[in-house]
């Protein structure tokens, strides 16, 4: 299993059940807190989340997606040469310490590329609780190594992939309240009625990333590649993983978007430019649509920006246009594209 | 709440409620063993607890200290020039996993400074657990900046605070025991009695300080100071939480101490010069009082230090008299006065 | 108890009762996924660990090697000037979390070096967990450091250590079945039938160390030697202590040893050269025996080798011959004897 799969491994319509479940425990949550310092309450304590309607504190949506991804690089993505995005990501069931995550990926694309080196693999992959229920479910698609560059596959099978998800569309944890009480917890009375589409949020200052918190981040994750982790393969100079930022990000996120309650899912993902130790990683956001859903729950759409530089005065303003744009500046390492629940 | 409060922006008799309570789990003691190395047998294992009277292994009373002080941060001290100095620190009720502190301050005092750019701010912080009681309490004061230096204030209000606890009003928790078989758990047969008063004991090597170490301990407290994270902000030197040289201090100093059994309180607390990552921190303590309580316990009131240099010679010679000193030399990091309780 | 103990505080037959007994938690369990990224099903999910017969996922036999090692550190060698060897090493009574452990050694053998400075000590250590049962026994010697140099002690006392385990003397964990659909958790059907005598392994890309890992994981060990720890002491260079090696290599080893269900025992383990930050660390393995045993379970002996370059072509070659050699060439940090057993 050292090699992981080539371009010729994948089968469309296959079934890959990925290798090691893992039970999330309260020593994963507290290590997630370290990781990043998120302050949202609901994740911190058993108080706030029994009054959104949960039983005791869920673990942070983002640590189930870290984990459940992991699963997945040893027989996806051990030979990437790119992540190249995400869609129509949905956490549906919360996750509670002692839950175990059992992840399966389906092969729902392939796309050989016209050099003839690479191919396009999209996967739909699903983290099922120890009940059979679905944590999380996601699509994404990576560029693959072939084993033989000097035969064709023919392989030219494009899935159709949401650009987005519709608000009505959006899963809710059962018994989710969405309470107006949440500023006693939260700190802020800005609710959802308070932010205006197109509002622009800095998320304040920033945070330097070190070897060994990424490291430690992405062991935690069970998440094998190489690039992370091999300094002499990558010249000194390992790379971040992806993943690492999103947390972060959400984790400063909290300065401004402090009654976020849930993410419910997630639209896209980029990870524009690399990221590497000693990167200070700043964050603002972008409110890009809010709608009400039954039961007074509302969601905001959000797009949320990691750079490498300060977000102020230009740089800030033109995250409004860089939310739906094509290419982004070197300085922005992830656009980062989702729904949150909020009162 | 990006921006913190400004010294215009409280009130005498003001009581805040802290955002995002916290449950502390088993998951937290586990990382803070990892961050010190402490090898005090009580927060180690359930069974010598249970010898004290404790219902299980308690959480370190400093690992309380620090998840409650982060609490304060974003409405205390995010604009803080400096931290001035704690008083009257009391741990009350012992924490255990699964316990949720709930903090909030009270401002007990306010004093503009003479330049009119900045004012002290003291408060009387108090973190509960689930069933109210008091986990712990403290008294701070920080220097913060004003909003409008062209505007005096006219604050003037200084509260008394106590320059220590006396021994006979310290908390002991209850059904706390002080066993005299303590030995089989710590290895050491040195108890209260064979501490003299004025006896200066070196905790041995040091330990040197990562960026990531600090880092790690400090969002594990979901404390958000800027200073410790942001490296381009702080070009390049994150300042190391000063509650972290406090924590590697007291793991060290079991060496010597190896039988204090529980920290009743601070008298105060110094941060006498910053450190960074790459210093390396020696420590060594003062015996500054030894007396009776109650029920066969003793106090002894200690001072520890933690230095950038190796204590030996007349550096170790000189912490009798640094004990109470107005100035301390530069290679001195902190001064910190408490009680503990010990068979 | 900061200066530990010299050659001459050591009797034959003496046993040491170590100090801070360790309840093991679902905290240390987690750190040590984030420290080392393991893969092996049985230890990061419960369910798995039922199929093994387990009541639920057990601690990672090496995670209560290394906390029942950090605590004989004080006792035994803090005067250490090197830990020579290791002996007889078993893991009888699976361990998890909630169990606390409890470490004592007995001095089995001392022996004067000629040159009159230093002796070895030879103890047999053993942590029990609070039943009473045996978790992990094992023999190391360690050279020591005499107090006073111009006394011989006359000790010439060498305990007779086995140079190997029979794979009939294992112990394996009561109720323990070695499934043949292992698979299914693991992603590999390589079973130990497929495996050849002789056969050498690569594990895989490498992990670069950082001095925040090594020394998270030593302290989580509560591990104090201040080799690792000091870095003003060692001229900027700490010293990684050799049990970290050997787990970043059990969690590379994954790749390959899929199917290990259970480190029954080690035949021995050297550190045959020491590593620092920035070193990164390869891994790969050679099959030395393949044994059958009661209760259609096999015991695979393994040798893993830790290197400091990657290990290919005729390095990776040479390893089979360097399994049993005495002299090991300047990039292996490791070479691991032990026994896994598997379907």
């Amino acid at each position: 299993m050292t090699v992981g799969r080539f371009f010729e491994d994948f089968n469309i319509g296959e079934k890959i059940t990925h290798a090691t479940p893992r039970t999330i425990t309260e020593g994963d949550a507290a290590f997630y807190i370290a990781l990043y310092g998120s302050r949202f309450p609901q994740y911190s304590a058993h108080q706030p989340a029994q009054l959104l309607g949960l039983e005791k504190m869920p673990i942070d949506p983002m640590l189930v997606f870290h984990v459940a991804f992991g699963k997945t690089v040893p027989d996806v993505s051990l030979n990437a040469v790119a992540n190249l995005g995400y869609a129509d990501v949905r956490f549906i069931t919360p996750v509670y310490a002692g839950d175990t995550l059992f992840v399966e990926s389906e092969v729902i694309g392939l796309k050989e590329n016209s050099s003839g080196k690479t191919g396009i693999v999209y996967v739909h992959s699903t983290a099922r609780n120890q009940s059979n229920r679905i944590a999380v479910s996601w699509k994404r698609w990576v560029m693959v190594h072939k084993r033989d560059i000097s035969r064709a596959t023919g392989h030219n099978t494009v899935p159709e992939l949401p650009s987005q998800l519709e608000a009505s569309e959006l899963p809710v944890p059962s018994h989710f309240k969405a309470s107006r009480d949440w500023h006693r917890y939260s700190g802020s009375k800005k609710y959802a009625a308070d932010y205006k589409v197109g509002e622009i949020i800095s998320h304040g200052g920033g945070i330097t990333i070190g070897d060994s918190d990424h490291m430690l981040a992405t062991r935690l994750y069970q998440n094998n590649a190489r690039v992370h982790f091999d300094g002499a393969h990558m010249a000194g100079k390992r790379l971040v993983y992806g993943g690492h930022i999103m947390s972060l990000c959400q984790a400063m996120s909290f300065n401004g978007l402090e009654n976020a309650l849930w993410i419910a899912g997630f639209n896209g993902g980029t990870h524009a430019n690399p990221s590497y130790a000693n990167d200070t990683i700043y964050s603002a956001s972008v409110v890009l649509d809010n709608q009400h859903l039954p039961g007074n729950i509302n969601a905001l759409r959000i797009v949320t920006f990691g750079s490498k530089k300060e977000l102020a005065g230009c740089d800030l303003d033109d995250l409004a246009d860089l939310s739906l744009a094509q290419k982004l500046p070197e300085h922005i390492v992830l656009r980062w594209d989702y729904w949150v629940l909020m009162a």
